[in-house]
């Protein structure tokens, strides 16, 4: 179909763009595979430019502490690109570079951040840019080749900004509409906790150890906890939202992948968060709190725990954040 | 508890009270044991007096179409009347007598309304009457006599009105507050269609029936109808309700137990209905539309399919109510 289209609908800029594309929280206790926020002081940089040599060349992988794939075949932010050049039917050929500022095998949407930043490069250098929620497909393409299927609730949140519902795949119906991912408004005063102990969990084995059958009475009560969550989030009230975040199905079967999680999250619930659950499929540990106090008690109360286990970390803290993937620089020419 | 406190707080006037119950759709597709709204066009009146005869004594049930238990052990009003006796140490004995205009077996929460009319009645004859929602641990002991265990998706909606989150017992806590039962906002367009062939199914019945067990991918699903659903709801956007307002799980394996009903389903989505399912365990059937008059469209179609099958309908129309159980009518001494 781009063929005939892509010549009169896309040209494309000269130079280069980097883009920033945000860390996500996914799943978030109520909403496996459904639901993710963007974290924002923590992300992936892709730089994208147009030159003559053919097809899409990984230039560079910076950061990430683990062996992220040069090859353009398994590189999630090239799969990404490669999407969407051959969909708009773009001339010539690209170079990738990542800089990941988001640890490998984290939980914190890595894979799909580098496919969030390269879209949103890419998108940069259209003399008609596309809206956001028309990258969706190609950055799903990414993220699929990482987790072994297509998942939205990092793609989404990471490119799109704010707590989102990922309904487009569950519901079937167009994915590149904004429709298909509502925001769900956040209580002003919840910041959200993330800490990050230096292990990989690969997420086809976090995927694969899950169980395929539950019971009709477990997804009753975690029905009920994705509508009270909601329905917090819509009222404010602090109290249901802190019953309702609760995950009764995968947390019980992957928190052995995590050392210590039962008293990680039980430091968190004694220091006052509202609810503390695993980010993705971990090994990163996320909590909500009811104001920036508490998250700082939480924070150094996850922490600690996990210093007891022997475990380096790093963490963060702050509000959900609205604001998704931008574009940081642009520049002409070939980048040094 | 309440010997020593009952004198106090709860004293009796004398005379009688009658108050109105209106049916229930429940599960409302999206949320199985965890959702539904009043539909005031039908329902139960409950009479009650106090008078020195002790115990509480069923004197009348009228309506219903089918037998319903003039046992004070058996009647989901008596029960629930005699619960409030005891826990609140009441003086005396009780009468009651029904007037059901909710048919029995119909999925339209007749044995709920029952319960909540005796509870909304005695009520009006405290000195203090209570809060609606602490009168809900009652009228639970009354359906859970019906259906075999405690389910809210009738009692709350019936006695609070709105279309409610019945997360009180899924998510634990206290059962008599109201935030354990939230409202939903309806988009003020929408028009609820309800549909009652005349046959009966048994509640007991048509829980057997489910698997104990669903896949965890059929689960995701369902908990993004639910999210879906909500977020719809709080947002107005009837494009999304319609997609979301799925049953992948329950429906699927009840409908065998009506006659007809997929070509139901399918008129009504015909004549533009946002959704249709099935209300509670059947065989009423539900549907939502976006207007007025599509409501009416909607129940003609769903009406001539069910005489289609050689089944007698009624049927019903209107928006979601917000008003729920009242009294309607109060008396001095014993009625006649």
């Amino acid at each position: 179909m781009s063929a005939k289209r892509a010549p009169a609908q896309h040209r494309l800029k000269s130079g280069w763009a980097r883009a920033f594309a945000p860390a996500t929280v996914s799943n978030v206790a109520v909403g496996f595979d459904l639901l993710g926020y963007p974290f924002g002081k923590v992300g992936d940089e892709v730089m994208v430019w147009s030159w003559d040599r053919p097809g899409v060349h990984v230039e560079q992988v910076r950061g990430g502490r683990c062996e992220v794939p040069l090859d353009a075949r398994r590189n999630t932010g090239a799969i990404a690109l490669a999407a969407m050049v051959r969909e708009l039917g773009l001339p010539g050929g690209f170079g990738i570079r990542i800089k990941k500022g988001i640890p490998m095998g984290s939980g914190m949407g890595g894979s799909a951040a580098s496919a969030v930043g390269a879209v949103v490069a890419l998108n940069a250098l259209l003399a008609k840019p596309l809206k956001p929620e028309a990258l969706i497909p190609f950055a799903l393409k990414g993220e699929a080749a990482a987790s072994g299927g297509q998942h939205a609730d990092n793609i989404v949140p990471s490119l799109l900004g704010g707590l989102r519902l990922c309904l487009g795949l569950a519901l079937g119906g167009a994915v590149d509409e904004a429709g298909a991912w509502p925001e769900v408004p956040v209580p002003a005063r919840v910041r959200s906790v993330l800490v990050h102990p230096e292990l990989v969990v690969e997420t086809r084995a976090a995927r694969a150890l899950l169980k395929p059958q539950i019971f009709l009475a477990e997804h009753v009560r975690q029905n009920a906890c994705m509508a009270g969550f909601l329905s917090a989030c819509a009222s404010g009230d602090l109290e249901l939202l802190s019953r309702s975040m609760m995950d009764l199905i995968v947390e019980p079967q992957r928190m052995a992948l995590i050392p210590g999680f039962e008293k990680v999250k039980q430091a968190a619930l004694a220091a006052g968060a509202l609810g503390c659950s695993i980010s993705g499929s971990g090994p990163s540990v996320f909590a909500w709190t009811p104001s920036d106090i508490v998250a700082s008690r939480v924070e150094r109360a996850m922490v600690a725990v996990f210093r007891e286990q022997g475990l380096a970390v790093e963490s963060w803290r702050g509000p959900i954040e609205r604001k998704g993937a931008r574009v940081i620089a642009r520049g002409r020419g070939v980048p040094k």
